[in-house]
């Protein structure tokens, strides 16, 4: 078992609780520290209840604590305290696993471009959704060109939570209501889209139009409409949005082809839908006879029994661990399931790329970034 | 019941057989004539298949038959034909049902204008889709503003037949692969998801931002995306496609407002869903205790027993009789219901703008259209 | 065109309207003349709207009446009359078409059963929901032994409409809150079920074991649950219910097979499901490569254009139709859509075993009936 | 954190890892030892696996070794052992958490009445579905008779894996392929069945009627029906099957009630659907304002990120670490969440009386068994 340290996600965080299920899940981690948060009630009350006997009230004194040992350190502060943190650690050679996404501004990322060197540095995103077996499963089958050449793709996330916050958290947090140049709700879900589109297809857009909306009381951009060019005129579109009552969390994936469609929705994870020029619908499971099927992660309980979010979460994570193996073998840790600084630049880059074309109200070349 | 005559519309045309059993379903109009097909064979064997005395081999013998009596004709053939149909019809005052959509190009329409009266003149439009009762439930819904102000509405209307054919039909048909400068999927489906947004929201967008592809075969314009302002920024998205495989005719309106949501999708077309703030769903139908409840028309058979839609066709050709009994009292025939010239103009001028939008890659406004 | 006669059906009644306009939507019959209903103004008021030129206040003016040439009587009176009427057409030779069941009681089965004789009478009952064409695809499917030997079958039609009746019909009708020794429910929505099993499977039950329930204020049976035993182990069960709150008309077919099963929803009709041993599920709708597609009365309009109940109704009229001109011809009628007299005895013999069962509270071999 | 040892429950049977995930994921236990294995190879493999220290090659060990320590132990060997074991455990005195069912006999039953005293011996069962919180929404809402009086309630638990087994598990387990009195599809869901029926409604049947089916190559009863009589006219009806291709796990509960019904699904567990006498369907879930909200567990993760079987199963182990501070402060325990020997017993009286009933093919009074 590797040990881990959190920084940031406490109790009270919405994304805490489930890095800390899903990482020990499946006894690949431990979470031996945290400086959960900078409220040290707050600290001490998370590391009670979650069992961690080692907690601290800022980072630096988990850092300069020299007898605490661990494998790597977790990310989950706000966004924007992504960058310095993430310079520090990698000045330090300590392995990073950072929440989504790794940081919000072009600027930043140039700076971590300057010090990062994946053969030297462990640094891993975590980008949740990719974890569950279905979305692996379609990764596979468009690798396999089941679908035919692929002709256009639909992405959205749309929510609700500045119309009606959902009553468990406290939300919206307060930093997630001030827009830096790409706006939150960009860095929040766009992060997630474009993460999605690069999964599946493993190709990047070259071209982007943007529309950004204001609809709720916080004076943020909280709906966002993206045209995208691939190579090969594939066309994509994504549509963010946190001002569409009725979505709680309305991920959606839709992928054509040639010679077949794929749907995915996040809110009913098991199933993938594919659609054949035979005109049928075919809706496989966890229970099919499908590709995916060797891995037991992905049945810790028999088909069924409907896997979650947490799980899917925890799949992700032991793919880290396997890749934490194999960079402490020295041997390339990034995968089809592993993406690191790379891929966190490029969808900075997308995403700057379409601020820029809603202020211009022009198309704007990603790859002038 | 009014005596109708139709010109085109044979047998082995896609409207043909939905208009012949939808206007004379509730014996409110009786078919007595037609030119159907200017192929002999294919009018004649429609007529005795229809059990239609009286056809005729070209338009002009129909109309030069001094004998033969009937209120209104019904338009079906191909769109590009329309325009001097219309104009010859008008000149007649002869009172008219046009298939939509009502011309192709901004070029017809300023020919129609120059002549058309709508006191002198009836003139009217089968945008069928707004004939179905959920869809008339949640115009009233938005009339009451039970969504609240509305933020963002989303239309969309894939389909896969350049992709797949349904083999029930000879398609697609020869005259639909030839675009205009709007391009043929425009006039077909675009002119549809414009009806719908006035149809609810009785406003008209202002810009328009528009993309085109050609994915399949054939040559013409298959996959279009418009992104659209209203007034008081209200957005509008509109998705039309011919290779979204799947999709056998995917219309979906999404209307979001800040009070609540509603969706509503042509393939289950009696269910009708809203989302609230207070987290429900509530899903309501025919047999629900709704608005639209007093109208016998929408319950030819009870609840649970789906109406399709030719039945929403129906309902729309009872409202075109009412709309005739009004006209020939020289009352206003127009109402939330039934649409005539304005409403295709501004269709086309929305559709023309999106087409300029593609070529010139900027947003456009259409009033300058 | 056959020409047609009504007996009972006004336009007050509920299956009244459904009849009138699926025997004339493909212009196979036309309603010539009506008894629709004893109230003479109510019968006056629905041949005026229907557009029926001759009516009379009873039946018997309509037999008297030498005049009228019609090609077929269809009886759409109360269920308890059916017996009755049944039994003077078949004395004239008019040809029958009975609206479901064909009478309630095994009494006026064996007084039918006396004079009737295929050969010299023509007689059908509309059972309408086997007009689908998603159960006919089923029918054919099972036929050709895609699910493998039929294990069970599950059938199911619960209602709401006895503690909440549809606002637009006046619901229940007073003749259907009396019951006979088969209770209303069963004639009505009973032989429904017996009519799909058969239709489906082609085989009939042996054995049946029933419990009924009241749950109303009406004092009838309300609920009622049979589980029977076809030959070869076919194990089959049958829900009915006007009690079951949140279901309009929740007729539910489910067919197990050892290599693949098969569910069809009415509510849903356009979709047919199957799962087979793969784990795949697979839906299929009138847009799929299916046995039924040749036919063009299934496409009246094309796919993704959803078809309705009364639709399902005219496919069943076609048949009607083409089984009537067979009659003329002195050739057999019946077929696999088309079902007599034999097929309504089987009918209530089951249902009149089940009132045994639910009495003695035992199981009861239907055959002894 | 309370200490915990399994008896069974390795990494190759089908509960082990669920019950090892859910009982650690919020800290409330911890596994500390185990006889997960008759089998020393695989006993230590789980243990490597799973990073337990303490394991034995048999239970007796595990119960010998004078130094473990442990709060409770954790049964999870087949049902046909369960029976000695807790035996062997209440005469030691030692708190017992046993997966369902308790076990699968009468004579079973009585002997563990003798000796079984709440007040001094801790027994709960795992009966895991009865963990989800919509189930508990709709458990609050029958209660504060929000459906009115309860009609009729239909559960179902249809299962495919004696035709096809998922193929990630050795399925069929041998000691499932003998029946005994209760065949063994009757203890292994049917005791859920029941669990839910008691759960929701706080009521038990009192008459029962069952048959019973053999359908796959093994020899066993693999489908059941029962229809169940409770006080006050309640008619209920169980379905039972590991023979209905197309269903993973196909757990169903519909609640009729004279206001409204009730609709939960265990493969969208999330959701949970009303029906009401408005006609309106009602759906909510985690993020609607419901009575569950208040409860963090129920959101680990926020709204529109679907917690599945193994976050509910996790939620009866907190309950579960409730009841056990409970008895060791010789507080009662159980609860509306936490259910004891009473209810295994009331479970196995159902099931028994049911293999009477097929048996003799006549209605079985529970209470006499």
């Amino acid at each position: 078992m590797f040990k881990l340290a959190f920084i940031g996600g406490s109790k009270y965080s919405i994304a805490g609780y489930p890095h800390f299920i899903a990482s020990q899940m499946d006894k690949r981690f431990e979470v031996v520290a945290g400086a959960f948060s900078t409220d040290p009630i707050i600290n001490e009350e998370t590391a009670k209840q979650w069992n961690v006997k080692n907690y601290y009230n800022s980072y630096h004194e988990l850092l300069e604590d020299s007898e605490l040992e661990y494998d790597a350190i977790i990310i989950l502060t706000p966004t924007p305290t992504h960058g310095n943190l993430i310079l520090e650690l990698l000045e330090r050679n300590i392995p990073i696993i950072c929440e989504k996404p790794l940081v919000g501004t072009i600027e930043e990322i140039e700076k971590i471009e300057k010090v990062f060197d994946e053969k030297k540095h462990f640094l891993v995103i975590t980008n949740n959704y990719s974890g569950y077996p279905m979305l692996r499963e379609l990764q596979e089958k468009i690798r396999k060109n089941e679908l035919g050449e692929i002709l256009h793709i639909r992405l959205k996330m749309p929510q609700e939570s500045f119309l009606r916050a959902p009553k468990s958290v406290k939300y919206p947090q307060k930093w997630r209501l001030k827009d830096d140049f790409i706006p939150m709700i960009s860095q929040d879900l766009g992060s997630h889209l474009h993460h999605l589109s690069y999964f599946l297809m493993q190709i990047e857009p070259i071209k982007a139009f943007a529309t950004y909306d204001k609809f709720s009381q916080y004076n943020v951009v909280d709906n966002v409409n993206i045209t995208l060019e691939y190579e090969n005129n594939l066309r994509g579109s994504m549509w963010l949005s946190k001002t569409a009552i009725g979505n709680r969390n309305g991920l959606h994936v839709e992928v054509y082809g040639k010679k077949a469609s794929a749907l995915w929705h996040q809110e009913n994870p098991e199933k993938l839908e594919f659609s054949y020029a035979t005109g049928q619908k075919i809706i496989i499971d966890r229970g099919s006879d499908i590709e995916m099927l060797p891995n037991p992660l992905f049945n810790r309980m028999t088909p069924g029994h409907p896997a979650g979010f947490i799980e899917s979460f925890a799949n992700l994570y032991n793919n880290i661990a396997n890749a934490l193996e194999k960079f402490k073998q020295n041997e390339k840790y990034t995968s089809q399931y592993i993406y690191s600084f790379e891929h966190a630049k490029n969808s900075v880059k997308l995403l700057h790329a379409a601020s820029i074309s809603n202020k211009e109200q022009q198309w704007i070349d990603i790859d002038n970034i």
